[in-house]
């Protein structure tokens, strides 16, 4: 329906407009660097902002590991209309997240052609992911990797205090 | 829940950023129309992508009453998660659509308080109305107008050809 495709439209016009913004100005170099850290601190914003709301009613976490569930399961569907595939973890603060079909990766085409221009469209959920466990306490490392569209990888590296 | 919050705050992100980016610029005399036309710009690219989708399985519409209606109720409610509360119109093009409690101005004071900041949140919605509409054969100048928060006032007029 369009109501999931409201969020995609949207986070498709944020991207174009942040690198279309950087494109503008001087510093060329660091265009890159910028633009993937301003849309992720956008998503950090919205993914704080989104678990607030959305563990307004529900019990506290007794665990990392339980955290990390309710985020691949209730965040997950609730904002990109399914659920993460496959939740991984060494059991030392390191989580691997695959999403076999990632919904922001589903315009390109499938395959390796458009790779290099997936970055792009990952940093803005990377934010997300390390916004919402930094509203649940988790500081966090969050990275993402694609080998081939529209799957992908996220990884959350939690950082003990 | 946290499905509507999702745009809200990808909403409240986009104005931020935008005006923010601008602040940093030297052509301070421009920054309020750059703001403005750029969120326009947007929401007109969404609300186009957004109405393909949406009437995609639509039988065509045979008037342009027909097409206002079809926004009102079921574009509004997808986006919105209500209907405009009152559709006016002239029957010369001209066509005024009251939303009693607009979503996008829930988060402040109602009251008259912060009249000055409701264009930087109207915009975005301004153009997606004329996006829609010219998505689906309407050209239009879509205005917004607020005298009290959180109602507003969305003034269209078709242009004709």
């Amino acid at each position: 329906m369009a109501d999931d495709a409201l969020f995609e439209f949207l986070h498709m016009e944020i991207v174009a407009h942040v690198y279309k913004e950087q494109a503008t100005r001087e510093d060329i170099d660091k265009e890159r660097v910028t633009c993937v850290s301003t849309l992720e601190l956008m998503g950090f914003r919205v993914g704080q902002g989104l678990i607030e709301r959305f563990t307004k009613d529900c019990p506290t976490f007794k665990e990392d590991l339980d955290i990390m569930k309710f985020l691949c399961k209730d965040l997950w569907s609730t904002i990109f209309r399914k659920q993460i595939d496959n939740l991984r973890t060494n059991h030392q603060g390191t989580y691997v997240l695959q999403d076999n079909k990632f919904a922001l990766l589903t315009q390109f085409s499938t395959g390796k052609q458009y790779l290099e221009e997936a970055p792009k469209y990952l940093a803005f959920s990377c934010g997300l992911i390390r916004g919402a466990l930094s509203n649940l306490g988790l500081e966090s490392v969050v990275t993402a990797e694609v080998s081939l569209m529209p799957s992908c990888k996220f990884q959350v590296v939690i950082q003990k205090l």
